[in-house]
């Protein structure tokens, strides 16, 4: 492709303001919620015009899976190594990026309550969530099959109970789950 | 008091209509958000006029909590007998209400969203869901001093633990958890 069929991919000023736009609806998002979140107020609070905002996406949805998917992510999953470890180390940085009010854990609210009412969002949550849950099954299952994990449970099950506590404790709960104490939930499972 | 000073105490008409409107308050609020619910929406889905609302609440969240308090509980919680027996009974339980559209299931995302940017919202949300973990609290901390779960982990991590998963299922995922599965969450904690 030439710079002229697609300019998007190669003008930093259009990268700029995609990632100006896709700050703004994530800021949106978690201070106003989906429903009350507009395109209108996405571009005014990113000092866009609402074409700008409508040239790279399609509408609400659309932009909040870009912003979400683009969002900072500096996660390394290790992929070798004991599977304590493993968990250890990707249940700690969930712990920590759930207490992140500024960054997608403020979002998961309004996920949530849109998932309620909402059937593209609900969708879109949910393949969401699986996606991120995703990568910890693989290392449960990891440890299934290496014999580290010896319940009869399976490892979606397992899964849910490492991870359950830490959504439980930001959604339901003043008190963010403390990264030191996820190696208790781990004791559990090995 | 006599009839004449308290007449809300008596009169079956008015415990009628206090039941109507708390039901149509827990409807609205799971279709439409806490935001974007108002007294007017409420009285006019329960047939009133907002002043008969304003008669007996002070306003949405005063509403709210009388309606969620007031709701169907038929939770009869076990006593005594096996610590493991009580935990099974009231999870069971917890992950039938959970997959119940109809009832306070249907109105935790719309507190969850509303505790993200509404104080009032979030204190009463936690303060609630608090008091509905206090009885499972109790269980686990009975089994702890009965000898019957000997882990080294405290009552409010283990309960979190128990229930973490049901509410992970609801608020994060397409499927909610089969009460059949609870007692594999149990096996891991006693």
């Amino acid at each position: 492709m030439d710079a002229e069929s697609s300019p998007d991919l190669i003008d930093p000023r259009v990268e700029r303001s995609r990632r100006v736009i896709c700050r703004a609806a994530i800021e949106e998002l978690a201070e106003v919620g989906y429903g009350a979140m507009t395109i209108e107020s996405i571009a005014k609070r990113a000092g866009v015009s609402k074409a700008t905002v409508y040239r790279h996406w399609d509408g609400k949805l659309d932009l909040v899976a870009s912003a979400l998917a683009t969002a900072k992510d500096d996660l390394v999953v290790p992929s070798s190594g004991p599977v304590r470890d493993r968990l250890t180390h990707i249940l700690r940085y969930l712990a920590e990026r759930l207490d992140d009010d500024n960054g997608i854990s403020a979002c998961i609210p309004a996920l949530v309550s849109a998932s309620q009412y909402d059937e593209s969002v609900r969708d879109f949550h949910h393949h969401n969530s699986r996606r991120h849950r995703q990568v910890i099954i693989d290392i449960v299952q990891a440890g299934i099959d290496a014999g580290e994990i010896t319940r009869s449970t399976d490892a979606d099950l397992i899964t849910e109970i490492l991870v359950g506590p830490l959504f439980y404790r930001r959604l339901m709960t003043p008190t963010p789950f403390d990264p030191d104490q996820v190696e208790a939930i781990i004791d559990l499972v090995l």
